[in-house]
């Protein structure tokens, strides 16, 4: 039920072209932001890095930084919040990979953290990098830090991502409480509500206006359900399981559309929204 | 290995009189703050209830407030700050309950929230803690809200209460780590870090000046040390076994004298910080 959608192919020439030197950035800014792997205690840090670098797309950054240019500003001022957001969709899989949750042994392909390193490690690795992540945002530079730190603290609580966990723990131990509406508000709480303040927040460090966030709002929250129906759609689960798999692709392609409408207003300083956009159209049509 | 030192006794009139006005306003405050257990998802806020209404002497939290009024600031300025902390010390003891650390069936003469609610449950609860009390600090109104971030969530990173549990955790599966100058730097990680964080977070929301600071810090790191000697002392393990405990005894009065002299410029302004020290002290001296 995690999300676990393919990396967009980095290589690809395509109009996600604009897409490549933005991830490049946001993996240098947690290159230089993670602990170095040697400083002790050495596995917490090792083991930090391990789950960071572990060929993330880098989706909610780049939300983040979309947003931050989609109010006017150059996309580098959302960078320390774009940083935290990917240490938190992090923290958010290593916890949910555990054994007494979703029980993963794997996550992209390699050992997921607690696989590789124990169970002990991997709840202090989840724990350091949820704490790492509200430090970062604490720095100083970036205008409506507060407020960043509210819209983000909300979606990752017990109403957003926390809510979304409990409420799968529960589906897991109860399959006839899977019904289509149980599954989309687990999904609106455990990814769309992440996803929506990775654009919001990014947006806020832009200084974009009352107005402008509503519409950014709008966008983040049909582009995170598209992408948790997408990954029920590739995974054959979840809602695609319960709705039909074309219901659902049809479904995520049309929030997708809804998603690019609320652009409109913004011009050419939705670039990066768009791309995002058209990526993700291009994993719904994938078989 | 767990801080775990007797609640003060609430209605014992002595000098810690002071103590217990400010007790109920932080126990009233953590009541408000805390989602109600009725809300859905029922069973998250439930658990977090259970767990932070469990007898917890709420010593961060005090010194968080005697910090302030250290400051020459009114208590109630970092109540938002105290809740907080209060609400990471709580996380802190149920993710090391868990069973992949150190496995303890009961916190407070209650079960652990684990054995209570089940380990999923348990490690979501952690998390929540965590992630309530950052956005808590990012409630508008408290002065220096973003240094008061970057203090504590450097005290409860991987330099501080993480490091500490993951090293706590290495000297579990290695006991012949536990060497004194090991059990010290665990003990200044995972019990001095946060408790000199709360002194200082409190000073900074009562605006307290550089050198102010310095001399709250000075306090908040002896009696950090103190306070895990003492619990030690009681439990005849870590620093007492290794030092003996008359001697780790000893040196706890020595750091709660030297404590009590850094609060000297401060006059009666210090006086909960005083109370603390001697309520610090009593415990010391209990066989």
């Amino acid at each position: 039920m995690s999300p676990t959608l393919t990396a967009p192919p980095r290589k690809q020439a395509s109009d996600r072209g604009r897409l490549e030197p933005l991830t490049r950035l946001v993996d240098d800014a947690l290159e230089r932001a993670l602990p170095k792997a040697t400083l002790p205690p050495q596995v917490i840090h090792e083991a930090m890095r391990y789950c960071v670098f572990s060929g993330g797309k880098r989706f909610r950054p780049l939300l983040c930084l979309g947003g931050c240019e989609a109010a006017g500003a150059p996309a580098r001022r959302a960078m320390t919040v774009a940083v935290a957001l990917e240490l938190l969709h992090t923290y958010s899989l290593v916890h949910d990979d555990l054994p007494a949750l979703d029980n993963a042994d794997e996550r992209r392909g390699q050992a997921s953290c607690h696989r590789k390193f124990g169970e002990g490690n991997a709840i202090l690795v989840g724990d350091a990098l949820l704490t790492m992540a509200f430090a970062w945002l604490g720095r100083d530079g970036t205008p409506n830090t507060l407020a960043i730190v509210r819209e983000i603290g909300s979606a990752c609580g017990t109403d957003g991502l926390i809510g979304g966990q409990i409420l799968d723990l529960q589906a897991i131990s109860q399959p006839r409480s899977s019904t289509e509406r149980n599954l989309r508000d687990i999904a609106q709480r455990k990814t769309a509500a992440l996803i929506t303040a990775s654009v919001v927040s990014g947006a806020l460090a832009g200084g974009a206006e009352a107005e402008q966030i509503k519409r950014l709002r709008r966008y983040g929250q049909s582009a995170g359900l598209a992408f948790q129906l997408i990954d029920d759609v590739h995974d054959r689960d979840g809602l695609a399981q319960v709705m039909g798999t074309e219901a659902a692709r049809q479904e995520a392609q049309r929030l997708i559309a809804r998603a690019v409408e609320a652009l409109e207003p913004f011009g050419r300083r939705a670039q990066t929204l768009r791309h995002l956009a058209d990526w993700l159209l291009e994993t719904a049509q994938r078989p």
